[in-house]
């Protein structure tokens, strides 16, 4: 088996660190200084890896594999949230660069390439997953001058970057016969129960609700209980009763969240009249959403009137899932045994740029243990060792994928 | 039995309207200048009634009887909240002021006189029931200088507002045998009942506090269910059982109120870390009261820890309750029935002068209805036919509350 070079590995993923640190962590949003200098960087990295590299009108760094029909397209982001950790998409685009440099050399023949990427901006200063979305054909032109920053729009910000005022590489999937993202896990999953590689299954897709219970503000002093319309009791009520039906419409790994209320007056001596409960489901699986949703609205209907409270719902946005190949999945969860790595196979709670790719290539992703299930926050961490082992596992598993789809696509 | 002028009272209550007028509400915070206005014009009224009148320090126009050893006080409040009604305190004031002249026109040896009290700032933008505590000693020198108001301290106010510089009216229990307050009810119970007439049997006490939930903020999408530390769902919970713990502990007219509640961080993607919820109870038996927080503080000791969120107890106010005389209720209950009033006896859960004035001599008041038990909005109202009865009714208790005190008073 090929080894690659961990030591380069860690010293690639440190020396892009510098880019932005503030402590342990980076603040690199998309189109700051810090992140237009790390992505110059970057793109001397996969030139010195032998790729045909350039930085596209968006900000993607994009280093294509000279002299092949087909390639892995592999990478992920190098932006941050403004208080970011170190690791956050900079290890998969880490990981990506080091696989391009050992397949050059040490397999310069290979027959299938592998092309490096660092999308821009995948979260979503201007627009989630902006990077992927433009790479996949699906940034539309009117979206340049409608999406903005503090007042600046996207074309106005690129162009303020230095970024080229037009050109955006692009996926071809003639060329392009996988998409592989490694990252960290994000969560505690696999921190907590003492693994070392996570093979995604997929990426759950997201509903988000917003709840209005609709009530009358009395006073709460002069105004006797059985009187009341309580629209704040009525959400407690219904928050604790929406959580037993999601227990029985969901799958194994759903989840949930009443992330936010919001009481109208919302003071001490005024009965509630107005209090608005965010909700949010999420799960890899389409019907299991559905499912969840449908017990949402069927409690929304029985609830309505009771406490003498009016209850609506409206939809405030969908992420479909994204389900990541079979075949990929197989040769990750493979080359982790291979390599005497404990994997388990779970979903994403998280979005990834895999969920963009996974809508136009066969799309794989691989974690590594996050500590504490800490992330976007400086304190970001993973152990060195699995760094070390998740660099070899994911290049094993690129060699796999190569041989496995280069066989059927000729 | 005497008559008093039911037309005077009608026309007095809507010439005091004027003072401030907004719509069919009035605007008179305390030290306005059309609350200024409002109280010189009603020292007149007093004068015309034959009353010993000033306006002190503090704004409290005081009307004494001439000529008597004995009297009862009688009054309530003329200033109002900033989009207030045309009734909420003027209706005592004015039904105080009709007692003085009905008794000096038709009862001008009644050896129990009638003093006649406006109160200043019972709404309380220098401090709740600023005037009554005044009168009754209750207000310190050095709140004169550190109750403020827009940055304008209580004595500042007080002069700009070309009140004389020191000299307070003061309560002289050895004078006033009893204080009389009648008010609007500010709740709906004798509208919804169809009744006339409500003797209040005490003020209620009010407790608040604040329960704190802490636990973790954890990604939404990347957290297993098991694995979140929900402070909103805790304090969710934790209202919905306190109800039901309230509903054991608390006595007939106890009431409660989850007023506000506040995430942290409070976005939809985020399980909340900490939740802040507002509890107030309040009740006119001080062992209630202190039954419900035994139940408050049991349940914050039982849920501690409960899905891994800490729990914790702070109180953020407490007014004790004011009992009213027993003598005065029967008497105001007495004379209802004898103007085929339907009275019923009740509970205030609005604080008003009647609080203070009860901590020092015998204290009654009586209600009148609220049409859909609405107050504090320019909307209050009370049909005339209840005005004018409950005028008649609280002056015939007076005098039945003047005969029994003063055998006992000598």
């Amino acid at each position: 088996m090929v080894q690659i070079d961990t030591d380069r590995v860690l010293a690639t993923l440190r020396r892009l660190a510098q880019f932005g640190a503030k402590g342990k962590g980076v603040c690199r949003p998309a189109f700051s200084a810090e992140d237009l200098a790390s992505r110059r960087w970057l793109a001397d990295q996969m030139r010195e890896a032998g790729l045909d590299t350039s930085i596209d009108a968006v900000g993607n760094v994009y280093g294509r594999s000279p002299g092949v029909k087909h390639a892995l397209l592999v990478g992920s982001h190098s932006d941050s949230v403004p208080t970011g950790g170190w690791l956050d998409g900079s290890m998969g685009v880490v990981f990506g660069i080091e696989a391009a440099r050992a397949l050059r050399e040490q397999m310069p023949a290979a027959p299938v390439g592998i092309d490096v990427i660092s999308f821009a901006d995948e979260e979503g200063r201007y627009l989630s997953c902006l990077g992927s979305r433009a790479f996949c054909g699906e940034l539309e032109e009117a979206q340049w001058d409608t999406l903005a920053y503090e007042g600046c729009t996207l074309r106005q910000a690129a162009l303020a970057a230095g970024l080229p005022a037009s050109g955006l590489a692009r996926l071809d999937p003639q060329r392009h016969l996988a998409y592989l993202e490694a990252h960290i896990e994000q969560g505690p999953r696999l921190d907590r129960a003492g693994l070392d590689i996570g093979v995604v299954s997929g990426i759950a897709g997201m509903h988000r609700y917003i709840v209005t219970f609709t009530g009358r503000a009395d006073h709460a002093g002069t105004t006797p209980m059985e009187m009341r319309h309580d629209a704040g009791m009525a959400a407690f009520e219904f928050a604790i009763d929406c959580e037993q039906r999601f227990k029985a419409a969901s799958a194994t790994d759903s989840v949930w969240n009443f992330g936010a209320v919001q009481f109208t007056p919302g003071v001490a001596n005024v009965v509630p009249k107005v209090a608005e409960l965010t909700v949010e489901l999420r799960d890899i699986s389409a019907p299991v959403m559905e499912r969840m949703s449908a017990a949402l609205t069927a409690l929304v209907a029985e609830r309505d009137g009771a406490r003498q409270v009016a209850v609506s719902l409206r939809q405030q946005g969908a992420l479909p899932p994204a389900v990541m190949d079979a075949r990929l999945c197989q040769a990750l969860d493979h080359a982790a045994a291979e390599r005497q790595g404990k994997a388990m196979t779970m979903p994403s709670g998280a979005i990834h740029d895999a969920m963009v790719l996974a809508r136009h290539i066969p799309t794989g992703m691989m974690f590594v243990p996050s500590i504490d299930g800490r992330s976007h926050t400086p304190v970001e961490d993973t152990a060195d060792h699995h760094l070390v082992l998740g660099a070899q596992v994911f290049f094993d598993g690129l060699q796999d994928v190569a041989r496995t789809l280069q066989a059927t696509a000729g």
